[in-house]
């Protein structure tokens, strides 16, 4: 879609300078960047980089000086960015229509511009809102609700009973539903605890691919509007997250864990079972939660098992000087040895 | 599926006390239950809990005092709740009959009740025994053979040869008898080194989704009969995993190391090549097990490298109290200047 | 296919001993050979397991004693084995011509001996070099390219626009080109970044099963020739590898951070965003590597925060001494306080 530098202005709230008819057409880094893309700059370091950008137009700061070029000013350029890039780009379709290998259960239904992928297999009661689009191969088990504009990406799995909001976007290999690891152990082997529960996902999630998303127990594994999960995370039975909290890859939430609203989750993290990880907290990159553990509203933790990361550094600042402070220990010893 | 009081007493070898003809039809949570739901109560503090739920009927404690309600006393509650949830709510179908899209190899072998779903693939000289439910979107590659009453949802790959016995259960996205991760250096670039060996599933493993079962290099990569391993866990080319042991979540076990048998392997726990974890030993959360590490039977460990627990606890306490320590070797340092 | 020993000692380059006319059929351990397998030995103490192997003929070093066998002698036996078991097991075929189910996009451009499997879907534009063979339930969306002799196992979807180079194999359920995890905060959501980039893979790449492998949000993914990386590993958004690296599973590289060339990255490492791993530097097994971090070319790290694998270990010998240091200490105070 080609829009000019005045209407992308208008559309971002953004004041304008230079030649507000300049072609905006797509957008891209400051060094791959052909003139009709848009560029943004959101520090003044990387002023350089796009002043030898072939970009006629860039998004900059409300004080940044970047002559030669159409200037979108905006208090925040990435997010300006960003919104003009979903402006500019609308995501390639999934699916168009419903295609005839879909395997569509007759009692499943499918709002009216709902569309489906090849191979996809729809089951009975299954519900598709309007403008959802589910790609190839997909999954969607009985009884199974997808919201309105939703997007889910070949080969999507929802298990039976899955619920999901609008605005969704699901990426491929992800696993909504499957039974939790629950198990009581007796008489020499492990039984399975019922995972009987369902998953509920809220309006504006992302999930990213091959991650796999437990059903509850008895009761729902619960994802709240606007949160964001990364790349191959766990999110295990009875699990409840927040709104517009980010999960980064190859985290693992354990069972009944509780991650509140705008919480920070780096890569890696482990939050075992029973915890309860506050609003806006911060858990560095693998970081370890033992069991029960509560970390509390706006704290930022590291390390495992998981502290207030001022304490993680002083702690470590002596970690890495113990042989010096054992070699001072073994002076003060020898000295008094002396005495 | 409906059942009495009494008649649920007898299935689980439970007592029943008050109204034995009262009606169970599923389980639920204390706080979700319906009148017919079955509860359970493990713990003295969740009586409360249990006692204003709108349940009927409760597995309790054989000492367990709880007004009201109809009980089901038994020495392990949690036990008999599981047993009579698999009792009351057989899974769903996966599958029913062979869907006419499943692309089944005419040398393939399917016992008659074998279940097949739409868009399987199934190749040559595959064995399917009686019971089983093969999801859609499966790939049971040739010469692979799955064994009676197992269970396989959509979207599990069976790679050529790999062998499933009895009663498995494996969860969507997961992957059986991939290449393994083997390489020998020379000449500047990495060979791959053969992969040519299968995978064995013994009877009764349920396996999660979007797990990773690489096949033995020259021989086997093992599991053993009752053993439970979660989603996105990493098992490399020639492990050996005992009996009835559990794996946790994203954890990885790498070439050619053993895992005995009622060991306990928390989540995102790395075992490196060549280690060996005997019997009934524990390995926490995000615990490292360095190379041809031998962790004893019935040890507990944490950390990286893993420890025994009080070790590591007792390392841990003086860890965190290493800027004091580092204070009063200071003053000591301070006083001995001064002498 | 049935090679005898003087064959194969001409295809590897390697002397032949003994009988220069035994037939060599495949590839085994000693202890599951039968006399037409080949079998290696790379070091003295597995002699004696090899002497005792049913199969007639071995790759031994050059120096190397085994008695009654025939030998073929190399200076480095295991890379011998591993040709000569690529010479002798021909992976099995993933596929045999266009199987009538697979949805092939009339504008794709397939060499003539491509094979795809059943039920793969083929978009617009996509174009499959000659040799190459794309497994069942594979996705290759609009655009993507697979250059020749390439090995896509079931179930690998390629987003969009992928490259991917010559003789490269990707196994089960591995994503290449998905979004990645960028977002920008702001007016209390996350709005999503613009994930506009692509994804390139070089020649004789392999990648393991259910790894994800994100698109470029601006630019590419680049992934160099040769390169191995294994199962369930992130490779987030811009990340650039270089060649003949390894990286073990479980591993995730964060956002725009660039590994060498000849690098070894042990299994659950984590790396950071915006890391530069130079060229031949090895990290060991769940490594983490902060936010920004340069390891040096040719430097072993190990831990979290990551440091040279010798300061590593000085720090952790007395970490493990911490309760004794804490005693020592105590006991100088005493004396101390006796003055």
């Amino acid at each position: 879609m080609t829009r000019t530098a005045r209407e992308l202005a208008q559309f971002l709230g953004a004041t304008v300078e230079g030649d507000s008819d300049a072609l905006v057409e797509r957008v891209a880094s400051p060094e791959s960047a052909r003139p009709a893309d848009l560029i943004y700059v959101d520090s003044p370091k990387h002023l350089d980089r796009a002043s030898r950008s072939a970009a006629r137009c860039a998004v900059v700061a409300l004080e940044a000086d970047l002559p030669g070029k159409t200037l979108l000013r905006a208090a925040n350029p990435k997010l300006a960015f960003a919104k003009a890039a979903a402006w500019l780009l609308p995501p390639a379709r999934i699916a168009q229509g419903v295609h005839p290998t879909a395997v569509v259960a007759a009692s499943a239904r499918l709002a009216r511009d709902a569309a489906v992928g090849p191979y996809a297999v729809i089951e009975e009661a299954v519900e598709i809102g309007g403008g959802t689009e589910i790609g190839a191969f997909c999954f969607l088990g009985a009884g199974s609700r997808v919201g309105e504009e939703c997007r889910l990406y070949p080969r999507v799995a929802l298990y039976a009973g899955s619920q999901i909001g609008n605005r969704v976007v699901i990426h491929s290999g992800t696993v909504v539903g499957s039974d939790g690891f629950g198990y009581v152990y007796g008489e020499g082997r492990y039984w399975k605890f019922p995972q009987a529960g369902t998953v509920v996902i809220e309006d504006d999630v992302e999930i990213g691919s091959n991650t796999s998303i437990d059903r509850g127990a008895l009761d729902a594994t619960h994802i709240g509007t606007g949160t964001k999960i990364d790349n191959l995370v766990q999110v295990a039975h009875n699990v409840r997250i927040g709104v517009h909290t980010v999960v980064a890859a190859q985290t693992g939430i354990s069972g009944s864990s509780t991650v509140g609203n705008h919480v920070v989750v780096g890569g890696q993290v482990g939050i075992a079972d029973h915890c309860r990880i506050e609003d806006g907290a911060i858990l560095g990159a693998q970081a370890g939660i033992p069991t029960g553990k509560i970390i509390r509203g706006g704290q930022t933790v590291w390390g495992t098992p998981a502290r207030p990361l001022d304490r993680f550094k002083e702690q470590y600042v002596w970690h890495a000087r113990l042989p010096e402070l054992a070699e001072r220990v073994r002076k003060l010893e020898e000295k008094a040895g002396e005495d």
